[in-house]
């Protein structure tokens, strides 16, 4: 059987002038994993600019201003659908206040050795979470 | 000073029948990194499809169709004027022998568990290729 295709979605880890992480509540009107928490970012349209498709969410769903820092690391998950790769950065608040759109309900700051062990985390992160919180403890 | 803009490569750890994994040795003649170990795969142009642009990758620098099996971790680099970004996913090959392109000059097959000591590999992989050949190892 033919494998679902992938798509490619880009997610961020944003800190704040405390080193604490964004982490965004899913709105219950959401298709996938309602009410759960969630990194910003989305999902990369053919024709976009890596970059600019990532800040231009990050504007959207947060009202933040950001620096992009690094590439911190990768996830996978599926729909019925298709398969999606994430390719996860990390990036400083530069200016701005968190102000949501109806994407989401409620944010969240987290203490990086706090992310791994977030409860209602997007199960597809976890692995990436986990991973982030030790190497911030190191 | 502003940051240098992010680009997106797509790089894939290619496994044979044997579960060996495909580097390819880049031509004299790169710009960068001459005559290092690199991973099939490149740049996603804005309007590409994100898998479609790497099976064509693949298929230009191999000549082999492949499947596309899990997201396997991320990585980074920087030239003067940019930082790229790299995703790297996990594939199988489906069929077809290898055959470079004028960008490689030789292909090695390498156990999973050496990837990670492979001389010349082009340095911004060296961490994730250690980290795949840990996992490989368990």
């Amino acid at each position: 059987m033919a494998k679902k295709p992938f798509a490619l979605s880009v997610k961020i880890v944003i800190r704040d002038g405390n080193g604490r992480c964004l982490l965004l509540k899913r709105s219950m009107s959401s298709k996938w994993n309602k009410g759960k928490w969630d990194f910003p970012g989305g999902k990369v349209d053919p024709g976009e600019d890596f970059e600019q498709a990532l800040l231009r969410e990050v504007a959207e769903e947060t009202g933040l201003e950001i620096s992009l820092e690094r590439v911190a690391g990768s996830a996978e998950s599926e729909t019925p659908i298709k398969r999606i790769a994430y390719i996860i950065l990390e990036g400083r608040v530069v200016q701005g206040q968190v102000k949501l759109s109806s994407e989401h309900d409620e944010p969240i700051w987290v203490e990086p050795r706090d992310l791994g062990k977030m409860e209602d985390l997007c199960e597809q992160f976890r692995p990436f979470a986990e991973a982030y919180s030790s190497s911030a403890a190191e």
